[in-house]
């Protein structure tokens, strides 16, 4: 037995992770501190073995359903893999070959689409306001039909991006920052930017911002939220940042200048996102199908980015952070100014530099994904955990 | 071993089904008596397996092919549930991603899926006098394919929705009835009423009606058939049920007033469906290209459904049935005045008084195509079963 | 164990293979004769296996990507065979759906959806000068990722057919060539005739007649290219094929008669493609947005084959073939006169009279590319398939 890997599993025997079991994933302050240790235990575990050419396997048949309301690459295959690392095989819900439109209702889909299904991931981060009530009413129909009898297992819910969270994706990246520091215990004092960055897209959602000051705020780090007037987030999700700083002796700050948020900060995270006022505009637009009002925002919000070029992050904004040597994060894809668009949120150089970083901060997202299904699907997770081990079937042969 | 089990592999034993043995499932009435009671026990021995977390996987690798040419949600994933809990992965052919326009024979493209094909799943019914015809073209190819030794295995087709047939919705549909009723040999002398309903859709399949008809006249119920002059059924059916219905001891008569049809029933199904003859009109209008006369039959047979609003399975209605308390029966989804229209097959407080049944209902159809693909795959059906349960291999750790 | 599989791995054991190892497969002619020899080997050992019900997985998990640039039907079904036979499972990259317009580069995806994927294949055949171009640069950041430890394995990609070359296709034409003749040394003197034919469609790939060309030209058989004037293709692949044919003591000519190359052959291919020079034209078009002028070229084109509607292979041109037996070839699907179009690339009655032969061209395909990925994906093939067999895992049960 690998020590990294039994190391892992003795800290995660040693937490209390019962209400994870037969339970769903949808926002991470949701979730207590031990049950995010617990995720990030069960991702450690799960890489080491695979690392080590051993199958993680805990499901012989079953079924992963992935709904998908916006389009997606990264977000698709990381799911799909890992369910396929668990065992489980992905069928897609394209709600165009559905008959769904046909006057069924959520609770009546989620449960047709559920007779086998040990998992069901949902991206539905366009509407303000609906998608984290649209996963509920999943989940919801997911228990009931356990409940009833009508499905002789319980399908786990994970939230793959709403409006409100993008629990996957922070989680991801804070794995990425654990292992980059050396620790959790390394993060304490350490400065986050999370900052608004210029793009010539607009709309982009809200749901990695607010899931990141949601997050980061419970590890003692002083998390700078910066962005220009008029890109506010969700007030409540602010809210919940500064209890959480409160509570984990870090803090909380709004600053309206990129500069500021970036001196000294050992962590950026600059991106672009929509404002929460206009998104939430643009979702009862769409509800009254008011096209004309939908075009005239998109060209109101094309200008308001364009007042704010300067929201970049380049090299000479780096050099501002610590030591000039800030780690750089992104969820990506991000705008590459000269690359992917005339001008955007980062510098080609800068995004250059941390290629490498970025590219294994998206790879935690699968191992991610996979901890969260193995938590709800299994009541004693360190010990499946070590009986994989021990099993030690090879992943590949040869 | 658990009894149930014990006894319904017992039961299995008994039948002989050698026939379905390297063979497809098109229409029930092509079957014999004891075939069917092979796919219920089947059927049943699978859902018993995988209740007490025992897999089913008679595959080691192999794919099923699906074939969609109509929208889908539940039997596309219940065909994906049938085909996972067995150990195939499912394939989609999507006809527009393909290059079957592209002068290529049905033929040519059954056997290009098919080189580790184990099973086609096909639903087809929206053409009368097409779909049926396009399955038996598929796996005729694939017993050619076969025969000459380009195919290492013999796919079985599972008709999945025909413009005659919906085997495994009637199937599933029976299941549930003996489940309800506590046996096969309940169902003697019950009166089960399979009849029209409004809908503000126009165009649905006849397959579900005709099915069930052609089904259900097998196990000496009194079935009735009641709609609205003008929406009758393919006539051949008619013919099949008045002789299942003489050969059962059951009885099979045709109403044309829901009312009539609801009274002392113990089972109603009340379905909208399309009529025969203008879905014939409708095929050589499409087979002619002649849109405005598609445009032109489809006002007509809108007009012609809402002179019918009142066949609505309303309280009133059910209040005529057995006790007030027939078993409600819907293939889903049901167009559900109130809810998912203005005015509909069913009232809602019907519906809703009925949701678990009718979940469960749909519930069976993944263990009735897991069970027509298990007798056509597999020799010694009982030994199967019996080595599966004994091996007791985990569907999921923990 | 079966005498030939012991003959075929033992074969296979004295092969130099130790550059297919954590390797791509591109182009046959950047491959040794020892390694056509080995993927022909494990080709024929994988299909002893499945013919004898034993399982030939060599994954417990992992995905197989598939990019498919151009709709496909046999290329994507064989693709899913050969990862479901080794027990991957295959997750498909739509571009429509995913985020790749979005701004990222080819390394970026490349990057993001191989995080579990042991396999990506890709086919991009439309753009002269860009897929190959296209694959290369996938593979590159495959190798990046792998080298940089952001993947922990290296995935192999597969050329399911690029713009120079279709090596799945061809590699199986070679393999059922050489079971027809008896063996690989059979081969030696024999003329094959690659010829152009009639299509009332334009703008075919010239993969397969250059792949055709570059690969059966080294196992010392006559090759024979024929064609109308201006219907040319690359000139450096034809330097490939007079090289090969130099060495491998056969030869190489070029013809503009269809007659003539058909003349005492022992196997022809007779197979539309368009002119090398007009896909050069075009993939500028589509690079300047020239819409007008694509239409213009493909009117030229369209009249351009009118003009040949005698490259037909008809009864009297087989009669032409050594005793008028000549193996017919194609990759499917073909443009049969009076079948798929009014006038095509062969007559109806030589087709049909070659159905069962072409269909078993075919079947060879999955095998193929599975053999491709398990040469890539293991160091010790022979041992790995001793193995499987003495395992002797049933695929199917009973």
């Amino acid at each position: 037995m690998s020590d990294g890997f039994r190391e892992i599993v003795r800290q995660l025997e040693a937490l209390d992770l019962k209400n994870m079991y037969k339970n769903d994933f949808f926002l991470t302050w949701d979730k207590t501190g031990e049950e995010l240790a617990g995720v990030f235990a069960v991702a450690d575990a799960l890489r080491s073995l695979r690392e080590r050419n051993i199958s993680a396997k805990i499901f012989d048949s079953g079924l992963g359903i992935s709904i998908f309301r916006d389009n997606s690459t990264r977000t698709r295959f990381s799911f799909a893999s890992a369910c396929n690392l668990l065992g489980l095989e992905v069928q897609d819900l394209e709600e165009g070959k559905s008959q769904i439109s046909h006057g069924e209702t959520v609770r009546e889909t989620a449960t047709m689409i559920s007779f086998m299904a040990d998992v069901i991931g949902i991206r539905d981060d366009m509407y303000i306001g609906k998608g984290h009530a649209y996963m509920q009413a999943v989940a919801d129909a997911a228990e009931e039909g356990y409940q009833d009898g009508v499905l002789e297992q319980r399908p786990t819910l994970v939230n793959l991006q709403c409006d409100i969270d993008h629990p996957t994706q922070c989680m991801a990246d804070l794995l990425h920052i654990i292992h980059h520091f050396g620790g959790v215990e390394q993060l304490k004092g350490k400065k986050l930017a999370m900052t608004w960055a210029y793009s010539p897209s607009y709309g982009k959602p809200l749901s990695v911002p607010q899931g990141v000051i949601g997050l980061m705020t419970r590890f003692g780090m002083d998390v700078v939220l910066a962005h220009p007037e008029g890109y506010e987030i969700m007030p409540q999700v602010e809210e919940v940042a500064r209890a959480n700083a409160a509570q984990s002796g870090g803090s909380f700050a709004k600053v309206s200048s990129m500069d500021e948020a970036f001196r000294d900060a050992d962590l950026v995270y600059p991106k672009s996102w929509a404002p929460f006022a206009a998104m939430e505009q643009r979702t009862q637009l769409y509800g009254n199908g008011d096209f004309d009002g939908i075009r005239e925002l998109e060209r109101k919000l094309l200008a308001q980015n364009a007042g704010h070029k300067d929201w970049e992050c380049t090299e000479e904004k780096m050099a501002l952070t610590r030591d000039g040597k800030a780690l750089y994060l992104h969820c990506l894809p991000a705008d590459i100014t000269g690359i992917s668009c005339h001008s955007g949120e980062v510098a080609a150089s800068v995004f250059d530099r941390y290629r490498v970083p970025l590219y294994r901060q998206a790879s935690y997202k699968p191992y991610i994904i996979a901890a969260m299904i193995l938590l709800a699907q299994t009541e004693h997770p360190a010990a499946i955990l070590r009986a994989l081990e021990k099993r030690g079937a090879e992943r590949r042969k040869g």
